[in-house]
């Protein structure tokens, strides 16, 4: 049976993929008089006199909601909330599979950003958190950062951020095996979407000072009036610094780096020729890379990593989110900031040892059982740091708390 | 320890109520190809097709939204939607202790109708149906009528319907006690809110011919001009039909039967002194009913009903929600009719068979494993004889598969 067939077949079998289970038993009148009426009012009156006890009397703290508008669906595109919610469910699954955090999709019938941020506002309070999931850009950031702004809880676009902080955790790794340090290289990234985006803020966060960034026109720099807008202006002023013009083919000439979030070939063998020694490439367009890992080696290349898993340095985002989120529910963190994603970044990639890096494997795989507790660690020491977090809890809790939660 | 301090410490201790569950195992990369990227990509796709195969390829048919605005909860009223998550988590608990139907919340944090119809609408493709819970009445009206009309699935105000269906159960086997029909008795319902307007329209649809309903002001009778409303307008025309006018004091005389859901000490023995032989009283205000029941049989009542747990015949709507909502989903109905709803109030009273009725056991117990599967059976029979069904499911199915959902 092909993987297609057996997906389906699977779907159906189980009719979804998510339950809702109790956590308390309710055998006798007593259970119920205590997890129902009259019981219950109790915590209820104890919220309604203070809503931080939300957190101890009701899941709020572990359950976040996975929010949708179902725009930009894997590379289907824009298949509307009641089609995303396959995704969803999966997502949910995956969260509560490698981190024991509870998620429930919130699948948003509306291409109105007005209506997705109005609605997930209206449901906050029963949130600890959002992770916002295949919501097209460039209404993605605009929601994103009125969530940001206008609600208590932390929010998270993956699709941004999961992707910025596994691609940087491979790319750390790979220059180590380059020899080369994160503030002397140049770094193209390839599409301006919204792993893109996030993935240039991420790194300049991290201290790569020399970044281009290129849409379908080329080279974003400062003083370009084709193809601008409000947000590739803001990028023109921050990455570029020689303001560099042309055509990906112009600007890739002496880059140590190039990460793919565009298109098939994009990448050619021409272009590999020109880059820098001991060349990196992240070509990360699903399903077909910008350039085929097999291609990009015989030309001369590094290090390739991919979305794909039938490749080595599979850039796969659930090596983050899970343990983001477990750090970010545990520690109460307000915001997710760009030392928290960077810690993420490191404490992935620290999970290679330099003895085993290798060209092919800079970036562990998705079932490695350490991965969440170490970034959950990392991320909930960096929210304590940054004093965004709002519960005061140990490190090393975190670890071990999580790794409790990960079955194995 | 009281049941106030038992009921914080147990919620503190499992920090809620609910969690979210895998139905599928994720222990390798075949697995995570499945459930999620690539293969989810599938079901995706065949949905976005023909969003009805949401209900195989999703948890769609088995989830029901706990819809709340906050501004009704239990007996403590507008306390907001973060204090009634407690509450909400404790229905999803019921829903899927007693008839196998993953509940979730989704608390609504606005007072403004609109709002609140317009978010369900939003969310509608994930959900199989929706509860709503806890919304203070006159709005809950128009939510729900607007739910009911601009959505396509079945919507069900449990405040409203749950309470009707079960205590026209009750008030089945308390007149086979009394020996009267339901077509013969004279009936006053004292309250109108949700429960009691709920209440008159089953009773209507159930064949009850005389019908009187009070609101503090007194009987609702065609040409009042004090306290009106459209909807007291509508029930001025639909009963009374002999125009009785005065307090309850007055209408009550020559009752057969008394529901209340209104306030404490509303019934006094005197009235109870007033209604005809072998009076029926249903006295559900909650904590302190209307009339004690040892005050009431002390004066002669046959047959009392209350909301509490520490007396006899307790009216509680655990025993209509999970089988009507399994019923429901199970036939995939559209809508909950009338019909419907009394085919649940007759299973739910066929459980007490005659040889067991008595007038301190009108109606069963919560714990009685038979409910569910016998409400869901009538309910699904029903919804097929009324053409609301989209599943051709027979009622026998849906009775052996609840069964088997149950808990014992």
């Amino acid at each position: 049976m092909s993987l297609k067939e057996e997906a389906l077949k699977l779907h159906r079998l189980h009719v979804g993929k998510l339950a809702v289970a109790p956590k308390m038993s309710v055998e006798n009148e007593r259970d119920l008089s205590l997890a129902y009426s009259p019981g219950v009012a109790e915590p209820c009156k104890e919220i309604h006199r203070d809503e931080a006890l939300s957190y101890e009397y009701t899941g709020k703290g572990n359950t976040i909601a996975i929010v949708t508008n179902g725009t930009a669906v894997l590379g289907l595109g824009n298949i509307g909330a009641a089609a995303a919610l396959p995704v969803m469910e999966g997502k949910a699954l995956l969260f509560k599979r490698f981190a024991g955090v509870d998620a429930f999709p919130i699948c948003i019938n509306s291409e109105d950003p007005d209506e997705v941020v109005r609605t997930v506002k209206l449901l906050e309070s029963q949130f600890g958190g959002v992770n916002l999931e295949d919501i097209a850009a460039p209404a993605c950031f605009d929601i994103e950062r009125r969530l940001i702004e206008e609600t208590n809880i932390p929010i998270f676009h993956d699709d941004q951020h999961g992707t910025a902080i596994v691609t940087a955790a491979a790319l750390l790794n790979a220059l180590k095996l380059a020899g080369k340090s994160v503030g002397s290289v140049r770094v193209v990234v390839n599409g301006a979407g919204a792993a893109g985006v996030a993935t240039v803020d991420l790194l300049l966060a991290m201290g790569v000072q020399d970044i281009i960034l290129c849409d379908t026109k080329g080279a974003i720099y400062r003083g370009r009036t084709e193809g601008m807008n409000a947000m590739k202006e803001a990028f023109a002023l921050r990455t570029n610094a020689f303001e560099r013009r042309g055509a990906l083919a112009d600007v890739i000439a002496d880059a140590d780096v190039f990460i793919g979030v565009s298109s098939a070939g994009a990448l050619t063998p021409e272009m590999v020729h020109a880059m820098a020694r001991s060349p990196i490439v992240f070509a990360m367009a699903n399903p077909d890379p910008e350039i085929l890992p097999e291609v990009a080696l015989e030309h001369g290349v590094l290090v390739v990593g991919t979305g794909r898993s039938d490749y080595p340095n599979q850039v796969n985002n659930v090596l983050a989110f899970p343990g983001v989120f477990r750090g970010v529910l545990d520690a109460r963190a307000s915001h997710i900031t760009q030392r928290m994603k960077a810690a993420a970044a490191h404490a992935i990639a620290d999970l290679v040892t330099v003895s085993e890096l290798r060209p092919d494997y800079v970036i562990p795989k998705p079932f490695d059982p350490r991965i969440a507790p170490h970034v959950a660690r990392a991320v909930a020491e960096a929210a304590l740091d940054e004093g965004v977090a709002r519960r005061a809890i140990s490190p090393q809790e975190v670890f071990d708390r999580t790794a409790s939660l990960v079955r194995r």
